[in-house]
């Protein structure tokens, strides 16, 4: 026994040389790379290293997961002795919010175009249902998933809205919409693995994705092709450990939606490779074009993600929902809201069911985003040099300017500090310094004059 | 460059075919192990090879967090291969609550002695103050780490509590005590790092601790110790990589409060090996004997997790906080909830702010659970064979009897089927068959009665 011991410490620490060996071998690379300009990053590369080092573990009996998991390490510790830094910060809407919060708090007046709340009263009918079940001592704790009550109303919504017939076990309520996501991913990519993203995206999925330890593999789109990404790219960039693509349509930042032809192609090139689509469909009532859901089939393994804060304006209520393409996955969602924060608050979840009902003040919401979007690109079309996508849903126009010496986070600065104009630089949402995010959560008059300094400051 | 490219992929193979190697020695080992009647975890063998191992990579400049992150994988796949499942069921108390809950729905009346919920009403000043937000459309999204206001009236709630002056950019208000426990043991302890845990202990550290990848020392102390381990204890079990000590007076589940000069030394223990004191302080307003805090200093690294949940009977609003040592592990909590859930809902931050001035509630409920410790001790003394830690705090008793043939996880299922009564096995807790855990929840006379009906049964 003891000898046998002696062995499995030795082949440790000839395991932690190897390691050593490798990252010398991984410095020079760096080195050259570093004396001919070439970028420290390489997908490809990567991806063949882990295609041949998945196959050696498989026959070798090594547990696919643990090979995953040892290659990913290996390579952020050789990108570590590059030099370079994981993780570099990019501009989060949440990060101006805490600065816009700070200025206003001060005293300062700011024309509000970052983050993506809309201005509207939550329904009437949930705030007194809050009020009545606080009253009513509501205040437990519930089950995980959510009290059965609002599973069951949310059955029914999503049987009369997307003829969707859940099983109340595929359903979960969520600490906001956000958690939701989190869950989605954390329950679909394991360390080493891979999910992408189609950018400009929300940037919460990269940050979720990489805190699972997964890669988030981000497809760019551009807007001269309307910020679409079609079924051949994605398939193409697909890598040996992708298990994941995040699907956001209508699509923060851009209000895109792709037509439901090109979504079900998707869904197809990820059904060839087992991946689970997230979809996040939070903006799905704000939707001025067909927009294709994925509960409308097509996907073998799919989580739905969405939440109360759009729709009915319910924002600071912070709830949300997921809805699994099966119990095993609903119940690995409800593990973590279990382990995390045990449940909702129990009256929310008394007001969410309200608001399933409300559809007067979902369509007045959905009616006003549409007149927004209407006036916001009318005040847009006036800013010489400015192009953007005519959004065709979500709350958001994301402009582009083509110079070269347009840089959007010191513009974003200087507009909130000169202009008091706050929007999110656009590289909160990938690799777009020459984008910005106009939120249409303000009333009509504060983004016409919101809109109106941005074009005197472009000018 | 493609010969450099080369050797790295060689290297990466090599290592996996050390990783093979080394699991065909673990399964042998696994078999002598099972030959032998052995156990298959071995702490001091695994720590030593940790230590060897952790030097060689110092050596050769591999950093430590890398290193310790593959030997757990490595250990874990041995176990693997061992024939060794990792989380094997423990029986939670919100297993317990499920099943409960579904027996209650279906017309089933239970005696609840189980979930760590107390009856009382939350204060009326609180129900009204979420009430007045809602109506104020106090319903947005604010600073993750809570309002300003929440925070300055936290800031001065300790400070007249526990004389401790906290900076404002070292709270962190959180959804729920659990999410503040979540966040504290992710940001102290990394995969491949270790935790250690005074069992019995609630379940959720251990969970946690897993879930962030880390390795959870079960310290275990008995009855007859009065539960009570020793800083020599404590030292003793100390690893390599550990690095936090969750503490947890008044303890759920036995009562226990240390003596505060136990807990000083503890403290000491804790700052000699560098570790992090994440304390969990939710009961303090359940004490009936002195019980040191934290915050009265000795501990060098330091996060308090606490919550509105018990002291104002606030479960179901799901609002806790951490105290944190500086801003630096503040901010890395506050991280971890904007990146999962953004904020505590708006107008329960105001709720949670008119607690804290809710003495007279907070006092009321004391008194109450003082009151039903007493009786409940009084009910347990007339049950022969039964044995247990008369409470100093908190809101349950942990009895135990010291039978053979007793299985409280049998025990707590039959005595929900047959008697209508639900208490959680001792099982949930740490590696108990013969205790379980009694929660004073409830009010006194179901208390009173529940536990006549466990001495019926175990008579």
């Amino acid at each position: 026994m003891a000898r046998l011991r002696g062995e499995v410490a030795q082949k440790t620490i000839e395991i932690i040389k190897l390691i050593a060996e490798r990252n010398r071998l991984a410095e020079r690379i760096g080195s050259v790379k570093r004396s001919e300009g070439l970028p420290l990053d390489d997908e490809k590369v990567e991806d063949e290293l882990l295609r041949k080092v998945l196959r050696e573990g498989e026959k070798r009996g090594v547990e696919r997961q643990l090979v995953a998991k040892i290659v990913s390490s290996l390579i952020s510790e050789a990108k570590r002795t590059q030099g370079q830094n994981p993780g570099e910060g990019r501009a989060s809407p949440m990060s101006v919010l805490t600065k816009v919060v700070k200025l206003q708090r001060e005293g300062k007046k700011v024309i509000r175009l970052d983050v993506g709340e809309p201005d509207f009263p939550p329904p009437a009918a949930v705030v007194e249902a809050c009020q009545e079940a606080l009253k009513g001592q509501k205040t437990h704790y519930t089950e995980s998933r959510g009290i059965p009550e609002l599973v069951e109303a949310l059955r029914a919504y999503l049987k009369s809205k997307s003829h969707f017939d859940a099983k109340p076990d595929e359903l979960v309520v969520t600490v906001g919409g956000r958690f939701a996501v989190y869950a989605a991913i954390a329950t679909a990519v394991k360390e080493g693995e891979s999910a992408m993203i189609i950018e400009p995206a929300w940037p919460a999925y990269k940050e979720q994705i990489e805190f699972v330890g997964g890669k988030a593999i981000s497809l760019q789109t551009r807007l001269e092709d309307g910020w679409e990404a079609s079924a051949e790219m994605i398939e193409e960039r697909i890598g040996p450990n992708t298990k994941a693509i995040v699907l956001n349509y209508p699509s923060n930042p851009t209000g895109k939606i792709v037509k439901p032809s090109l979504f079900r192609e998707i869904l197809e090139v990820a059904n060839d490779h087992n991946l689970t689509v997230i979809s996040d469909e939070v903006y799905d009532s704000y939707s001025f074009a067909p927009c294709p859901s994925i509960l409308e089939g097509g996907a073998e393994r799919f989580i739905l993600t969405s939440s109360f804060s759009k729709t009915w304006s319910m924002t600071g209520f912070r709830v949300g929902y997921a809805v699994c393409d099966g119990r095993q996955t609903a119940e690995k969602i409800a593990m973590l809201a279990s382990l995390m924060y045990t449940s909702v608050p129990e009256f929310i979840q008394y007001g969410a069911i309200k608001a399933l009902e409300s559809e007067e003040e979902a369509t007045r919401n959905r009616e006003q985003m549409r007149e927004r979007i209407a006036i916001a690109s009318r005040e847009l079309d006036r800013i010489r040099g400015l192009k953007y996508y005519r959004p065709d849903g979500a709350m958001y126009v994301f402009p582009e300017l083509r110079e070269e010496s347009f840089d959007s986070s010191g513009f974003a600065d200087s507009l909130l500090n000169e202009n008091a104009v706050s929007v999110i630089p656009g590289t909160g949402f990938g690799n777009y310094p020459r984008c910005f995010r106009i939120s249409l959560g303000s009333p009509k008059e504060v983004i016409v004059e919101g809109i109106r300094r941005i074009g005197e400051k472009i000018a």
